[in-house]
């Protein structure tokens, strides 16, 4: 065969070429385009944790496969601060505390001379954390109870439309991470019920967490002051009262999952030791999938584990090496980790 | 007009007229078959109470109607003993526990000189009732704590499967309310999500709720005892102990239905002055339906209510009355009381 091209032929073979070059790259954009649309994880870089998050979610929605889970039984628990949001410098619900206790100053001018709340007037946190557990308590059952739980509902939301976190200067809820949002919507794609159970109050949390979340009230656990039922004339309320009546951190993760489940979940997210007795109840099941956000990204977030005040990470961390949970590496696994404005 | 009948046509006519009548027939059973078929409420004998319901659920449904409720809001709470199932001539949980110290007797050799405990033994019900609320909790504590939550839902899986009350002979949980069974189902069908808020112990129903009225565990709200969580060895397991945690009954049903729930239910049944406070709860929204079990059939299964030991229905009856709450009369408004064998 004479394969010398023609000057005719060769022209041809060239806009042949270029047609179909272009018809490749036009494919193959389009392919990348589908292909980035139709990853639920997006904002996870390609790695060993984004892979087993997906790996274990096909293994227990495949039909017919050893490991598969029946809807119903597809329980996903999240702790809440450091975990679906930011917790630094401060416990969201810390700053709300203290912006009621300023707000709430005019009616109490017994709080210019005492402590803890002279201090958190004066803005003076040296004193304030000398105050220790105890300044705490007063300061949140100021800041949280003696309302109706109406009442309380809507303190917290006109408090987070506005409040910003002090570094990123974006509103608290602009503050969760966008890669645990997709695997909050990823997993319920799947028939996973996904659930927060936070060390936070629950209360605190439910005004906002469907909207942001995707959570409903009902799905939220956390810890809670004890409520009492009373008619004030023909209207019935429930009052917060200032007594704590459940703490829903550590073990009492895994009895508040018993007592409003009743069920044990498959996948379970947390971020500090306070998180270790659920991911160790959710690890008795099989098939179950643990992991651990750890903040290694001071630059993008922060970056803290073992010495932290605020979400520690140290025993919850040297038990997940030993029992092979996942560990996210913020900064190596997260493409991004706010929500793009 | 001649109308006189021509032989052969009197003979046609006939035949038009049987034919006539046999589509007729057909017809209207064709069209009452369906009808029963599609009744959801088939169990319910026309008159104000199954009106109330199906105009109520109508009402919320209706897109773009003026009490239009989204799916998400549509909750409705339930009472069980003597609202879904039977309560008479006691607590099917009081006679669990009774049925659980003459089975754990053998174990307790002190039981035998040990009130309450050998007043059950000896079916001393005069004895037993003179020990009164202490003599009870006494027998709660022994038969309901001490073990793993897991243990304790085989134990109550064994017994339920098999204990049978002792006037019907049928197994307790077929002593459920077959309008009941509908009404849950008609309003699942409709978007509501259905909960038990029980003044029995949560870790009593939830093993079998979700078979027996379509109510999975996460919808199970009721009356707890303290939980600890504790590692065996390497196993983590929650040990169920001798405090009471939550008393879900009276003015508890609607703390409990904030704490679990977080929203106010728009649909509540009872049968019980248990229930009053739930039904109030309820009643402050704005549309509800609040709905009240009379027992009133002594034949088919208990007539009771002011002067009731069990299941007493006193002023939450009156309340009914000032405030418009749907009574339903059992022996006029219900059909058929179990399922069919």
């Amino acid at each position: 065969m004479n394969v010398a091209p023609h000057k005719s032929t060769g022209l041809k073979l060239t806009r042949v070429h270029a047609l179909a070059c272009l018809t490749a790259l036009l494919l193959f954009h389009w392919v990348s385009a589908r292909a980035s649309a139709q990853d639920p994880l997006g904002s996870w870089e390609e790695g060993p944790a984004k892979k087993a998050i997906l790996d274990f979610v096909a293994r227990v929605t495949r039909q017919g496969g050893p490991d598969f889970v029946p809807p119903p039984e597809r329980i996903a628990t999240f702790d809440n601060d450091g975990t679906l949001w930011i917790e630094q410098p401060l416990y969201t619900q810390f700053v709300f505390a203290l912006d009621r206790v300023k707000a709430m100053a005019p009616q109490h001018p017994e709080w210019k001379t005492q402590q803890p709340f002279k201090a958190v007037l004066e803005n003076d946190r040296k004193t304030l954390l000398s105050s220790g557990q105890a300044g705490i308590m007063k300061i949140l059952a100021a800041s949280h109870t003696g309302f109706t739980s109406d009442e309380f509902a809507t303190i917290v939301t006109e408090w987070i439309a506005t409040a910003r976190h002090p570094r990123f200067r974006r509103r608290y809820v602009e503050c969760v991470y966008q890669p645990m949002l997709e695997v909050l919507a990823f997993l319920r794609t799947k028939g996973f019920k996904t659930y927060i159970v936070s060390g936070g109050g629950v209360e605190f949390i439910r005004p906002w967490a469907e909207r942001i979340y995707g959570v409903p009230p009902e799905q939220v656990i956390g810890s809670s002051a004890k409520e009492k039922f009373e008619l004030r004339g023909e209207e019935p309320v429930l009052l917060r009262l200032p007594q704590v009546n459940f703490v829903d951190d550590g073990p009492g993760k895994p009895v508040a999952i018993s007592q409003y489940i009743g069920r044990r979940p498959i996948v379970a997210f947390g971020n500090s030791d306070g998180d270790q007795q659920m991911l160790e109840w959710t690890a008795r099941g099989k098939p179950s999938l643990m992991l651990i956000i750890h903040h290694t990204d001071g630059e993008r977030e922060y970056a803290y584990d073992r010495e932290s005040q605020v979400g520690k990470l140290d025993k919850a961390w040297d038990e997940a090496s030993k029992k092979g949970w996942i560990v996210v590496d913020m900064k190596k696994d997260w493409k991004t980790i706010f929500p793009i404005d």
